[in-house]
């Protein structure tokens, strides 16, 4: 029997026609662009590739085992979106274009906004296993003036790669925040971050096991700083010379954040007199801001 | 400050490819396509509307509000599938060519696979509420070759618009299976279907009331018709004159599957003798199924 291509095609595009006239009447001329983009791509991707219905309801399966894998602690929805790009994608779509302000990579899925205040100096390791690290640096602007004030959140898995959230025991560790202080200085004490793997016993890490990628990040700590006047700054540091700063799981990785680590003795007087039998290090970043309405 | 585009768009370009790139070593090529297809499609979307920060946490708390509200009764992402008209386009891209063939439309997310059989002539609605309404035809071939012994699944809401997987009670009614006799005729006694919302309580709800779209499906009963030697036929038959044909929330409806139903007082016979006060109906509807193999 012949196959009539033409009038498949035809079938084909009536149905996405009558979709995409289904979204005309949106009130909301923002949401309307949005909703008639995603049906034009998402349609076009089931054309190209001759969706088939086994594959269809696979991609069900897929997405249902990550909403019931999600809860406060767990976050797929985000991991699929790391995974596949997206989450990176979005943010080179808004990074700030001025020149000179540190650049912006993943949120990822372990921030809680409940972590502790400590002081200048302080430390937000907490418990944490690791070998100490103190961080310090300047927070300033593109134009090189001091931020005092701003609100700076870290967080960071401790070093067998594990985020207090992930911890059975539900106690807090390795995350907390302080304020930049008179010159926009900042200090703390940390551990030194470990690589670890992204949570890969779920629909995600089926899915990276699959098409053979692995499910590591290189060694970082998170930032998100805030300061009245200026953009958010949601990034990391990462370690040089760690071994996946070419292959990080979720595509975080930019040269302008990969920061040298200097290592101490264990008898080398540490900046807040904390001895560690393991010796300690340390990291000097310093964190630029773009003004709020840079663009 | 200037903005330099050029800049933005081959950082948003290097981090597709690097994306890209990443699946390239997936072992089945068919996996391999469609990544690579999709990380192409979403991407483009991603960049073609500027999706910005917001929006994508908009994105990813939909997505977890509908993997939280699915269970073994409510499949939220199938609905999703559906508003968006992508089940109804892979039901496109896999229909048989073979023309005369009963033209197919969504599954939907009511079939349950526990229903139970009803001799030749039974009763599907088994105590769901609604007129009567007796159901008959024949199963053939393109060719007009009488398929004996073929399954056939039948599905169907209440006069009130509820399967019973919606009713509280978690009893089973409005759904049971046959097999076509001798000639391949099937008969089975029903009730008359009734349009009904899809359910939109939960972020697909909010997505039709956000774009001006209504929750309401024509009436319809659902069949799944399998054969040995023939393609699975997934269907609805569509009462004719009802409102919602122009509008199914899900793009079900192919005008070849509108079925006229005849209206009988009560006080006319019915095929099986039982007596109704509220008169009965009846449909009249063959299922012309593809070869297994038909394209």
């Amino acid at each position: 029997m012949s196959i009539d291509r033409t009038l498949t095609t035809d079938r084909e595009e009536a149905v996405t026609e009558e979709v995409l006239a289904s979204f005309d009447a949106t009130p909301d001329p923002r949401l309307r662009e949005i909703m008639h983009s995603l049906v034009e791509h998402l349609h076009a991707f089931a054309r190209d590739v001759r969706l088939s219905e086994r594959e269809w309801e696979v991609a069900i399966g897929f997405l249902t085992r990550a909403g019931h894998i999600t809860d406060q602690r767990r976050q797929e929805f985000i991991l699929l979106s790391d995974v596949l790009g997206l989450s990176m994608l979005t943010i080179a779509i808004n990074e700030p274009r001025e020149p000179g302000a540190t650049e912006s990579t993943v949120f990822g899925p372990f921030f809680v906004d409940t972590a502790p205040e400590v002081p200048l100096g302080g430390d937000i390791a907490r418990g944490a296993a690791g070998i100490p690290c103190y961080v310090s640096g300047q927070v300033r602007s593109v134009t090189g003036v001091p931020i005092e004030g701003a609100r700076i959140e870290v967080w960071e898995a401790d070093e067998d790669g594990f985020y207090d959230v992930q911890y059975p025991d539900g106690r807090s560790a390795g995350r907390g925040w302080l304020r930049s202080g008179h010159d926009g200085e900042y200090r703390f004490r940390s551990i030194l971050p470990a690589p670890y793997p992204i949570p890969h016993d779920g629909p995600v890490g089926d899915l990276l096991a699959a098409t053979a990628r692995g499910p590591m990040r290189p060694a970082h700590l998170h930032f998100m700083v805030t300061a009245p006047g200026y953009r958010t700054l949601i990034t990391h540091i990462f370690v040089a010379g760690d071994p996946y700063l070419d292959s990080d799981a979720v595509f975080g990785v930019k040269q302008n954040l990969v920061v040298d680590v200097v290592s101490h003795d264990a008898v080398d007087p540490t900046p807040d007199g904390t001895r560690s039998e393991r010796g300690w290090t340390s990291i000097d970043f310093d964190l630029v801001l773009a003004a709020h309405d840079g663009s």
